[in-house]
């Protein structure tokens, strides 16, 4: 970035510390949950590579089987319910079908009513996207507070060295 | 958040200056390009509403639409072409289909090599999903500086206010 | 088809009377109802065009607003749903993104309990996939009889010709 | 189907033919090549089940696994390539998110220049979906007959009973 004034050293200052930029995240020793997705041939796009709306979907695998497996999938009877509450995403690397990709999920912090995982793909032995995802406790339209028995649960996830 | 140590409160600043939660990206009247995407029934998913993949994908249409009406679609003849390394997205509202979605875009800031985009992606009245989202000019794998008619046809779609 | 054998003669036949391939359906003229989806980025595959997936996506557009448009869609009171049994795809050109795609859809015919359509999507003009698709409706698991109000509506929308 | 013209009889005959309604390819046992595919949470709907444009995507990983395993998969350097030129698709079963769907595939039959095959995907013990597909060489936009190579490595991969 070039940055000419203050305030794109600022912008410079928060883009530098993205935190799916985090070189970290790229290190596979570091995550506690892993799944795997395949990678379909229409996921690729006419640039001859794995879209980035493809890795995308590969995240939300990783994500959504994180979720399921802490229990905290299904709705609970008084309706509370985890929703992605957003996500930043690094593309770090070309990847083509076929083959599959492994998924390394774990929990970087949590607040109040609110859990930040780091997740990270790898294929062929390349990490090709890594991503942090906030997910946010809802009851109705109200964030509800993570209970002591799931924040007990969350932490056996934790990201090594978060 | 709940931050109880040095080290959350300055993760929870850095999230607190997440760009793509800017309140001023949900307001249409920043945005100097639009055009469109269709919201497709597969675009929802078992929880009823559009889906956070597609929601990539609506914001993928607003980049590449940009990127194409700015000139920088086309591979040039000496190898360079734009990437994307990287978003952050903020999911803002439900939607459901059927219905078109509006996508804005516009400039946030220009480095040596890269470009900063906001989009946003409204439906039915309301802002549905918002990113910051940032592309690198690339010979090869060197980054490559964006030449001065490239930066004089992007100040002409810097969003309004920023 | 190379037919040496009575069995692959009766086989040739067969596929030669495969609906979507009727120059019929390719004929923009035929059809009562048009709707349109858009053509993304991350429809093309890494043969450089729109990937057959995307065709099917298409298609589900036009059978899904056929299907609202003639009231269908609803759930009805008395648990009454459509469901799309199968289809029958001819991949006729190549198409690549940007642009919209022109989507036909009307009633081939009508069973006891089911309702056949064609449908073809059109871009830059030309036929780029055309379908015919069957549609069953179903109480829990058991096919339902169409009723006399939801003939008449679907006779509105017969192609022309068949 | 109530048929009661003769074009109508004649119609229904032509449904009833339906290759991928035929029972057999539902039977694991015909199939010579397997491979997989990984159902997405994105790749459920609104309906609360895995999509049909899902379904068409397990088969595309079914289809171009089986054309990259008998060799048709790289573009020969006479310019000779496959492409899929229809299928006819029967969706049988509802399915649903996580797991994996297990995808056979076998050939039913060759042209000249056309292969045929029969899949299915399973999963769960159910057969969720079976399709008969046509694969076309091609030289530039013209058939290209199948040499003698590759149709005896097509008939290791005959379905059984075909």
């Amino acid at each position: 970035m070039r940055c000419s004034t203050p305030h794109d050293k600022l912008y410079a200052a928060r883009l530098h510390s993205c935190m799916s930029r985090d070189k970290r995240l790229q290190d596979r020793s570091i995550y506690p949950h892993w799944c795997t997705d395949t990678v379909r041939f229409s996921d690729q796009d006419a640039a001859g590579h794995v879209n980035n709306v493809a890795l995308c979907a590969y995240l939300e695998t990783a994500r959504l089987t994180f979720i399921r497996d802490v229990g905290m999938m299904a709705r609970s009877e008084d309706g509370v319910r985890g929703i992605s509450a957003g996500m930043n995403v690094s593309f770090l690397a070309e990847s083509h079908w076929p083959g599959q990709v492994e998924l390394g999920t774990g929990v970087i912090g949590t607040g109040t009513s609110s859990i930040t995982v780091g997740s990270a793909a790898f294929k062929d032995g390349l990490c090709i996207v890594a991503a942090e995802m906030t997910i946010v406790r809802l009851k109705g339209k109200t964030p509800h507070p993570l209970n002591p028995g799931l924040r007990a649960e969350l932490e056996k996830y934790r990201l090594k060295g978060f």
